[in-house]
């Protein structure tokens, strides 16, 4: 029996099987990469999931057939291409070994429950025979969320049946919803009502709500509808002694918040069932422009005062001057009519003393009733020309919004060629913001060596401060894949936290960035993390090897 | 030795000791409150601290050389003046017990650390010796929130001396202060930066950041700047194990919330020490203006589309027909000109089929740049004009203004005149929002009688909802003070818990709302919380008999 994920997912990258991506200018974009990376050696992988050399399951047969009469003869696989695909997420890591068959310590079977009680009964099983269990949604952690760790058996819960908007609640402007139910699914019955959750991940396509909240995700569009964090009004989680749901009002000084004790838990503290999300009215009106500054620096400062006047953009990124460089490289060369507007734009920014190609890009997106985009559109071009901003009109933020999923399939492509290429992302405040920038890009550059690109953009703002995200390429270590991508990770890692970055600011902790949370928490943070977690799963069954400092193997412990 | 104490607040009311509050109409008001109530009888109050009944300090003698010792001679007293003073808060039942001269339970030493080490060094000491403590800021939780509850010796953490705004970040609008700074002390130097935090709650002259941060309180102004939860950037928080202080970062995805945990802890889990709050820039325009509609349910109505609008009124308040009725007795008596002017609007409103007294009042306030407060006026107008309502002009507005932190005060003149008075809220969804309503209210009035006002408000507002925010008076029971009001007080809260809404708002849990945690929280959420209580306090020195639901104790555990 194989699950549903071949309708899914591809098992060796991102997307769709049916899916490809084409760079709009292929000879321009990798003589820019080849000049800078030298020749590369295209790689090959394996054909599919049935070539895997997979350990056999460790679940004793018993417990299978228990499970069977649990959640159903059909929901429960231990099928060895089901175990395959489950047993990792998207991250560079989870590709390379995905595409030389071999992913080291697989799920040992993927249950599927059909609803809540199906969850709960799972989980409480799972305590009863000390069984790990591994939510997965929609797969896509890039930090190794979904990926079983440890020595005893793993049971991986595809959360896949539980996919209902069950209500929308049009005065309060709330949708109750399942955690299984993935990006598109969740917009498109929303949209029918005239509301929208406004939260893109880049992952949006393939990721689930559950993973969102168990993630603390930040869509695209954050700056306006708020993190995940702000979207959840209430949420229900499944955890072995029962179901936890929290009060469904806007509001309370009722201690603690439990929702943002849930919220990022990254599934070791139980499974996301269900959650109410906030909506707001769709956008009747959208401006998307662009913008060129002489520097990322002088760029950060415009994004900071347009977060501090008090107007909410839908999208708010600025390139630095390599990221700028590259997105120029990536996109179609005008021709005619398109190539002359270009040179007149070229010239008139020359006379600004800005050149697009050594300068900075922004793009600037306002969403809502017209109203309000107009005002904030008339706001945030106060400042732009107070700083002496210039246009760049409204095709880079078309090009952007065309291509605003499209990322992670270029990655496909870089790997098909023997090219290494992840993320990495944090946020500071904007004091330390350019420094940080600096700092990280310096640590990557020297970690990678000549042959590489390393480039970032801002890409979450607050009035506080932003979020940092950098792309890193280098030619892979071929054999020593692993190796060359763990020190690279770990010398940013150190960067970021040394610099006083967030560990994470929207890709999570997962397994790849556990080791740092010690320093990041610090002792008491680490510790209080530690105890809750212990209390909560004292079977240390939930997503075991995740997210949570381990103090036992600290040396400072 | 006495205390600052008295510098800062009268022992048995609101305020200080030279402030009074003077009714503008006193007759007329008299005269609306005696038609409703009935005469009551005039009632004193003991003269003195001095003259309290308390029982001697239960903490031994070596006990108190030894934090002598450690905080310093004149920051620790047993002096029963200070003793009596810093027992209670300022909720009804602390009052009445106050002006009693009895308050039953006293706290056995005030401590007042002169740093955050100070403070760290007294809870090691107290976890030792297994004392109780109760941090201490403002004093004004109307919830029993410092109040000593058990048999055990408490001492109280007064946290005056830690009132230091030590940096001002102007990049990153952010602002690091020490938990005993109290409201004016925080704005002023913020002011003078261009800067607010923007959290007016009505007790802003008199608490403190802590307070704010340990009750999660909301501001009057909290529709703009967001309630504490959002303003608290990040915050150190001392308990016996140590330090804890959270990463100084604008947003991350790096597990739980550590902040939100600590937000609305009531000092169960620890006491707070410092902060970095979020500010905006102060505002140069301001826009307040009064509006009738023909009832709270319609005006609940209007508030909600202002609020799915995607604009951020500073304020928003809703006034039941009853509180209108009040709010216009209470308002001096136009006279000459003005008196004119009214009997044309009067006129004016009938010719709308509006009646002043038997209508709605509605206050909305914008603040900000120009820009932002024009804009955000003209969708609201048409919001408005859409739904026929009719302007009051800006008197309203500027009354609110100037009484904005003033209602206390006539606590006390109605305690003086031997009548009951307190408040109560809660919040829920706009879908049962005026249902609700209609539940607390006759729930009051059922369990107060014949001769009682019962009036509300909303006044903090969400996208999903609104709080809903009670005022009750009825004749005291002589004798009986505390348990008429008990009485009350359940009844009302089970109408709450029964009905869906929050069980506070902005009020926090403390004594009073405790034995209702485990309905509202349900079974599952109390335990994590009692867990969560338990693995971080486990000696359960810390504000122990507030917040947490007791399990043990519970018939259901």
């Amino acid at each position: 029996m194989v699950m549903q994920f071949d309708k899914r997912s591809k098992w060796w990258g991102w997307g769709k099987e049916d899916e490809t991506y084409n760079i709009p200018d292929p000879d321009g974009f990798w003589k820019y990469v080849r000049d800078r990376l030298g020749e590369t050696r295209s790689r090959s992988r394996v054909k599919s999931l049935g070539d895997f050399k997979l350990r056999r399951s460790r679940l004793p047969k018993p417990d299978i057939a228990e499970l069977r009469q649990m959640s159903g003869e059909g929901a429960v696989s231990t099928d060895s291409e089901d175990r395959a695909f489950f047993s990792l997420g998207k991250g560079y890591k989870d590709l390379v070994r995905m595409r030389g068959g071999d992913i080291g310590n697989a799920t040992d079977a993927v249950v599927q429950p059909g609803d809540e009680q199906q969850v709960l009964a799972l989980l409480r099983f799972a305590a009863r025979r000390q069984l790990a269990v591994i939510p997965f949604g929609g797969g896509t952690s890039v930090v190794g969320g979904v990926e079983p760790v440890g020595d005893g058996p793993t049971i991986t819960i595809d959360m896949a049946a539980l996919n209902q908007v069950l209500e929308i609640d049009r005065e309060a402007a709330t949708a109750t919803v399942q955690a299984g139910v993935m990006g598109p699914d969740l917009e498109r019955p929303l949209r029918r009502s005239g509301f929208t959750v406004g939260h893109f991940p880049q992952s949006f396509q393939y990721s689930s709500v559950g993973g969102w909240i168990a993630t603390r995700s930040a869509g695209q569009n954050s700056t306006k509808y708020g993190t995940i964090a702000a979207l959840v009004q209430s949420v229900r989680l499944a955890h072995p002694k029962g179901i936890l749901s929290t009060p469904n009002v806007p509001a309370a000084a009722a201690g603690p918040d439990l929702v943002q004790t849930i919220v990022g838990s990254e599934g070791t503290l139980g499974v996301i069932t269900q959650a109410n999300l906030r909506l707001s009215a769709m956008s009747e009106h959208r401006s998307y422009k662009g913008y060129l500054l002489p520097s990322f620096a002088a760029g950060a400062q415009v994004v900071r005062e347009i977060m501090q006047a008090g107007v909410e953009p839908a999208m708010l990124r600025l390139y630095d001057e390599i990221e700028t460089e590259l997105s120029l490289a990536l996109r179609a060369a005008p021709t005619g009519a398109a190539a002359a507007a270009e040179r007149v734009g070229r010239w008139y920014l020359q006379r600004k003393g800005l050149d697009l190609e050594s300068g900075s890009i922004m793009i600037l997106g306002f969403e809502g009733s017209e109203a309000n985009v107009r005002h904030s559109s008339e706001v945030a071009k106060r400042i732009l020309k107070r700083q002496g901003v210039a246009s760049l009109g409204s095709s880079p933020g078309r090009a952007w919004r065309r291509s605003r999923f499209s990322a992670p399939h270029l990655r496909d492509v870089f790997l098909d060629k023997g090219i290494m290429v992840d993320t990495l992302e944090t946020s500071t405040t904007w004091g330390n913001y350019v420094t940080l920038h600096s700092k990280i890009r310096d640590a990557l550059r020297g970690a990678l060596g000549e042959r590489s690109i390393v480039m970032a953009h801002l890409s979450h703002s607050y009035t506080d401060g932003a979020s940092i995200y950098y792309t890193f390429l280098a030619p892979q270590d071929e054999g020593g894949e692993i190796e060359q991508w763990e020190r690279v990770k770990a010398t940013a890692t150190d960067a970021i936290v040394a610099g006083g970055g967030a560990l994470s600011h929207h890709h999570a902790i997962g397994i790849e960035h556990r080791r740092w949370m010690r320093d990041y928490l610090g002792d008491e943070g680490s510790r209080w993390l530690s105890q809750i977690k212990r209390t909560i799963d004292p079977e240390g069954i939930l997503n075991p090897g995740k997210l949570i400092p381990d103090l036992e193997d600290s040396p400072r412990a």
